[in-house]
């Protein structure tokens, strides 16, 4: 199950290895006025994301966040500690600038858009139209969207990472719908085979018997599908959603491009995980901003391989680690282009 | 061993202790339109940062870092993998805007202040002539400062953060001076006890036998000065530095006025060491921004009993972990200030 566009998109993402590229970025790292080093992950950053460019002459200015948002069937199983109505409104409240990512966004120069993934109600003023319908299906019980479905979201999603690719130097992906974090923990549970009970978490806040509740939903769903995590868009399909779906396509489609896109956490995690099963290259191209307090990001963070640059006890989603993440790499980006030579600055070097 | 002036200030620093306010403060960030403390440490920075304001009603824009320099009699020791004349070359660095604290502090719209706390030259155009003497001395040999020096480079920061508290609604605090790790960690175990060879550190890139020397030199100075802990001036006099005093200085004057200090690392660890002796309310104004990679760092952190917001194996100093931790506080108020509540954005709240 996929189709030419996603066929050749992950055909175009290529491992990032030039060695030559590599010592260029360091070289000019070590002559900027600080001891080698002494900027710690930020210069990890300036190289990482200079390879991912692929060129030593990089600067960072256009910097946008695409936020998708979804409605999911399961939501009426009880899963989460917020009403289904409230991705709607929340929508809303993205479009008039009231929302955390809002305002994160406009402190840190960061172009946001909204984007309708499959929300339950009219398409917005103000959003991006790439509904696929309104809300994935209830995944308990049938499969959370077609084959076709599948097909469509993730292609959504690479049609906009490649529009966006055109201006933007770095790219971060968000997410909002309720219910959404029940579905990322069967999405996890069905690439890793660790149980349910260890990859759902509190999401919006749920605790307890909802908790316990969660966990069992999405044991029993993996038990009715048995997706194989050796078919990614089945995976998708049958627990996913279309948020997260569109995600994964942006993954793909901005890596395709070279463009650098920060993640956010736990929910963004899942999409890279269907993105990751589609093309193993990609992870050069992302960049992990935080480890979120919903209890299964650590332990997905560690699936993945990946050390996250931020740990601030958030949980809100959103694409708000995403934002701030970026913030660090147009700062690492600022340091490589900006910072003053030794020889330029008359500065004496250490003795070795 | 004080002043008037000192004496004075050491009274204004009142501890933050308003159950009021911060019910007040509490409820408007649970009515913001995410769940209740989905935003982890953002949300309790705002918390913190208002209590130290001793309003509801803040908001952040005036932030400014000062960049306290100084040379240090102990460089001559050996002990920094740079020459002392480095100190001289940075902070004409600093005054052209090449170095990393500029380049970070431009993007994230930090005013910056480069003050000559003691550095061996001339006073530089375009810095704060506050010099005590050309470097602090040798204090494998003899006492760093006199008893007068001590209070007046203490003075000379408290006049500093009087002034800057008067427009400034966050400050930061950052260093630069050849030797001055050495000095840190040589304050560091004359507070705490701590053997010399684990508050040492790598400073700007020392290793091997140096660093074992390193930790030799602190080691009998300590024994030939005998600093007692419960004369925290007399500790500056005998070990301390002029970029050190100045920092506990500033850190006194801008608690006196209720503004926020956000640390770097180790070196203006120390100065807190310092000033927390001087006064234990302080540590109501102090944001720790960032774990340096400097190894005594996160020991200091621990004696400090606090948790710092960022770590990313910086360790550089000049202020570049300030300004970091000052962007972080700047997102907390903008989320308390700006965000829209569930009643404005007609979003319903959770089901508790």
């Amino acid at each position: 199950m996929t189709s030419d566009l996603i066929q050749r998109t992950v055909r175009a993402i290529q491992p990032v290895d030039s060695l030559e590229l590599q010592l260029i970025l360091q070289q000019r790292l070590d002559n900027l006025t600080k001891p080698p080093g002494s900027l710690g992950r930020l210069e990890q950053l300036a190289l990482r994301y200079g390879l991912a460019r692929g060129t030593a002459d990089f600067s960072l200015r256009r910097k946008s966040i695409y936020v998708f948002c979804a409605d999911h069937g399961i939501a009426a199983e009880g899963v989460s500690a917020y009403p289904a109505a409230v991705t709607v409104q929340m929508v809303r409240n993205f479009v008039r600038g009231g929302a955390a990512i809002n305002v994160i966004c406009r402190q840190l120069g960061i172009e946001t858009a909204i984007v309708d993934m499959g929300i339950n109600g009219p398409v917005e003023a103000g959003t991006l139209d790439c509904k696929i319908a309104l809300g994935a299906r209830n995944w308990l019980h049938e499969p959370a969207m077609t084959a076709d479905q599948a097909v469509q979201c993730v292609e959504a999603g690479i049609k906009l990472a490649t529009e966006a690719a055109r201006t933007a130097d770095v790219l971060g992906v968000g997410e909002m719908g309720i219910g959404n974090s029940t579905t990322a923990a069967a999405l996890f549970s069905a690439f890793s085979g660790i149980d349910p009970q260890l990859t759902v978490g509190p999401g919006t806040g749920v605790t307890g018997d909802v908790l316990v509740r969660k966990a069992d939903v999405v044991r029993q769903a993996l038990r009715l599908h048995a997706p194989e995590a050796s078919d990614p868009l089945g995976v998708l399909a049958a627990v996913g959603g279309f948020d997260i779906g569109g995600i994964c396509g942006f993954l793909l489609g901005a890596a395709a491009r070279r463009v650098p896109v920060v993640m956010d956490g736990f929910i963004t995690g899942a999409a890279a995980l269907i993105a990751y099963a589609l093309s193993p290259p990609l992870r050069d191209y992302l960049f992990f901003s935080h480890l979120s307090a919903e209890s299964g990001h650590a332990r997905m963070l560690e699936f993945l391989d990946v050390q996250p640059l931020l740990s601030l006890d958030m949980r809100l989603g959103e694409g708000t680690g995403a934002a701030l993440g970026i913030n660090l790499i147009e700062t690492a980006v600022r340091i490589y282009t900006e910072m003053a030579t030794f020889s330029e600055a008359s500065v004496s070097r250490n003795s070795e």
